[in-house]
């Protein structure tokens, strides 16, 4: 259940570790029962909303829900651009020969996608020409979306009509991949409303013979990247997909799927694809295909293919953790923490000021905010707020925020260079001196990264 | 001329400048009169699609010199990717309080944008309709289409709609800014092609006593960005935008222009635009608007929009670099280097082999691309390439591709521990032990990012 915190745990001292495990057994898990569910959800979506993940509003928080892409807040955004940046790290620096590719996202010759971009001045023009006859308005009006550029559903097309001019990259050499991040639209399911979807993508040429092992090579490779972020890995699983829901050109398909609160979704779809699209794309001519594995074969394709807008809803579903706890008089409390994993939290660290002279602290909270950021350690100035807030209430916002750690500096600061450190995860404060906690900071991310 | 290739000489060692003030010698800068302006381009272009920066076509290329986006090869793809990292980091990192935001690509709201998404199964059922009359017909397609929803041109409307929701996290103070980057969609001169441009935006809120002033510390600070990747910083100006070729809204306009071989054209736009349209956003509803600056004010808006796809063209002309040289047979030679700045060079390093036992030569070339890859110093495989080639043809390609180092691992490799490092700027080789070239690499590229 707590794959990375354990880690986390390792950094501190042993008498520390003694802590921890005496916290544990205050706070207890909360169980879940069906019931349950619907509860999470709720308190999900609420939470996202009130802590800059998710803008507010009800449509807005129905695409999140459904795994589109929705308006984020700062928060969601960032969150969304660790996940990309890691998506694409992993792929492009596998030992593998991967290459980053951008292609359009509209295109004039693919005919059979089912959304256009169409320019209104034209149209506007045909329609309020009156000498027309019914006939030739829709005669106009065809031609004029034919000509219109398709949007993009995905990004095998853009891939396959890359393949040959990567083909002097590798000296014709199998098996490599071309991979691609970035926005795909699908069309309403009777909404009316195309959804837009950050979608990753990355098309595996390989020899026909090895298809299906590389299907099953990537299959684990993704699942294990996943649960690399995961709280708790075993939310994320793969599942065949049945013949039935497989496309037309697939011979074999995996999806990874994420265990939500309503049941299962597929954030990633692998597919072992043969050659007949890659074929269709140039137009049959196999000598431009083939390349120099022993037998002049014209490679076979998996896709590989995510969603990350769905993704970012499944991290943030699986790192809410409700944790109840008795007070000192008996009463039931609750705390509400979001264990995004280190690398993925979209803040490290909030820096706020406690007692003592306000100036000067601030001061302080700006050299450290400076230092914080050259190192690229994303920062949030808490010390800014100008509302008086009680340490507890702040350290619950953190929290429900997914802020790593939280630094206060105070009078004593000053004095002697000293600030609390307050992590996240074990909820201790730590004393350490102001020259050091860059470093740890930036150690403590990494070495998460790393594991 | 050479702005950031003399903060590299500091690296090296005081014998080591002399070498490099004697290169300078013999190599000559080119000269540019207008007539080899053209030369100049059609070079470029065909060593951003020989060297993996555009994807051949002479259609795509076209599109990337209208400074639009274009399908990018693995090259390409990164510097772009590094110069929107680039842009993220220093509008977020700054000491103003900057958020990142995404917002969607297309609404159902604005009525006056002049590209739709348009699906393209209804509208067929509508022209099948035969029992229509042609202003039934007429009638059926406009509710359609103004049903559609609209492409966004820019990310204005996207961050004024989400200032409300962001009052909260600065408790109404002002200035604050919303950021975002992504692709919008323009529509076509005449052409009927819609393009994508991939841009960046800065929505800054702040009080209106001050907007101007705040146009004024924006300019500044983005003409220094601007500069500070540059070969030649003075290619890269500002310029008052006409009252005739302002936009409707703005009161007063400035552009950051880079001056291509064929004139200049805009990068970077800065709006200051008074408050009219944060009001139509609210339907007039000041008291939603109104923030803490002591008078009650709704605030300004100064807006900074930039095109990161004629930012990467802008850059690879900036650095191009085409040196003669007499050989010593006195016949002229040229070279062609990209001096990329060290931060945007997509690749940083190349791993090749020299002379010697080629399986153990791969394996340690193969610990050192993990090692790279680990420390995210993006890495050419150079090794994997089967084809015999010299040196000397490596060196000219890697210079093309503005590849900052070369490491050749030879079988004095496996003896001593030693191996050469070329550099791409002072194309002198050095002996480095391989425990220390993944150091000496990184504090190279952090080097050149901090200064």
């Amino acid at each position: 259940m707590l794959s990375y915190s354990l880690r986390n745990v390792c950094i501190l001292k042993p008498s520390q570790c003694r802590i921890t495990r005496a916290l544990q057994h205050t706070w207890r898990h909360c169980s879940t029962s069906p019931s349950e569910g619907l509860d999470q959800v709720r308190t999900l979506l609420q939470l996202c909303v009130d802590r800059y993940y998710v803008s507010p509003g009800q449509t807005n928080t129905e695409l999140f829900q459904r795994g589109v892409s929705c308006s984020y807040g700062p928060l969601g955004t960032e969150l969304r651009r660790n996940l990309l940046e890691q998506w694409w790290h992993s792929v492009n620096s596998s030992t593998e020969q991967v290459f980053g590719i951008n292609t359009l996202s509209s295109s004039k010759d693919t005919g059979t996608d089912a959304l256009r971009i169409v320019e209104c001045e034209p149209l506007k023009h045909i329609l309020e020409q009156q000498e027309l006859s019914k006939e030739q308005l829709i005669q106009k009006i065809q031609t004029l979306i034919q000509r219109s550029p398709s949007l993009r559903e995905n990004f095998l097309q853009g891939a396959l009509e890359q393949f040959v001019p990567s083909l002097e990259l590798v000296n014709r050499k199998l098996p490599f991949g071309l991979a691609e991040t970035g926005l795909c639209f699908h069309p309403s399911d009777g909404s009316g409303c195309p959804a837009e979807v950050t979608q990753t993508s990355l098309v595996w040429f390989c020899p026909p013979r090895t298809s299906s092992q590389w299907l099953d090579h990537w299959t684990r490779q993704r699942l294990k990247w996943w649960r690399k972020f995961a709280l708790s890995p075993s939310d994320f699983s793969s599942s065949v997909v049945p013949e039935e829901e497989l496309e037309e050109s697939a011979s074999r398909g995996v999806r990874i799927v994420y265990s939500f609160p309503w049941g299962q979704e597929p954030l990633e779809t692998l597919c072992s694809r043969g050659n007949t699209e890659l074929l269709q794309t140039y137009k049959g001519v196999r000598s431009k295909l083939q390349c120099r594995d022993g037998r002049k074969s014209v490679p076979h394709v998996v896709s590989v293919t995510g969603n990350m807008d769905r993704g970012v809803m499944a991290f943030l579903s699986n790192s809410l953790q409700q944790l109840k706890k008795e007070d000192s008089k008996q009463k039931l409390l609750q705390r509400k923490v979001l264990k995004l994993h280190p690398v993925l939290a979209p803040v490290k660290v909030a820096l706020d000021i406690g007692r003592g002279a306000t100036v000067e602290l601030r001061q302080v909270c700006e050299g450290l905010l400076q230092e914080f950021m050259d190192a690229k350690i994303s920062t949030w100035p808490g010390y800014l707020e100008t509302l008086p807030t009680s340490m507890e209430q702040l350290n619950t916002k953190y929290d429900e925020m997914g802020v790593l750690f939280t630094v206060v500096i105070s009078e004593n600061t000053l004095e002697s260079g000293l600030l609390q450190v307050r992590s996240r995860d074990t909820t201790i404060k730590e004393t350490k001196h102001i020259s050091e906690v860059k470093n740890f900071l930036s150690r403590y991310i990494s070495a998460a990264d790393h594991i």
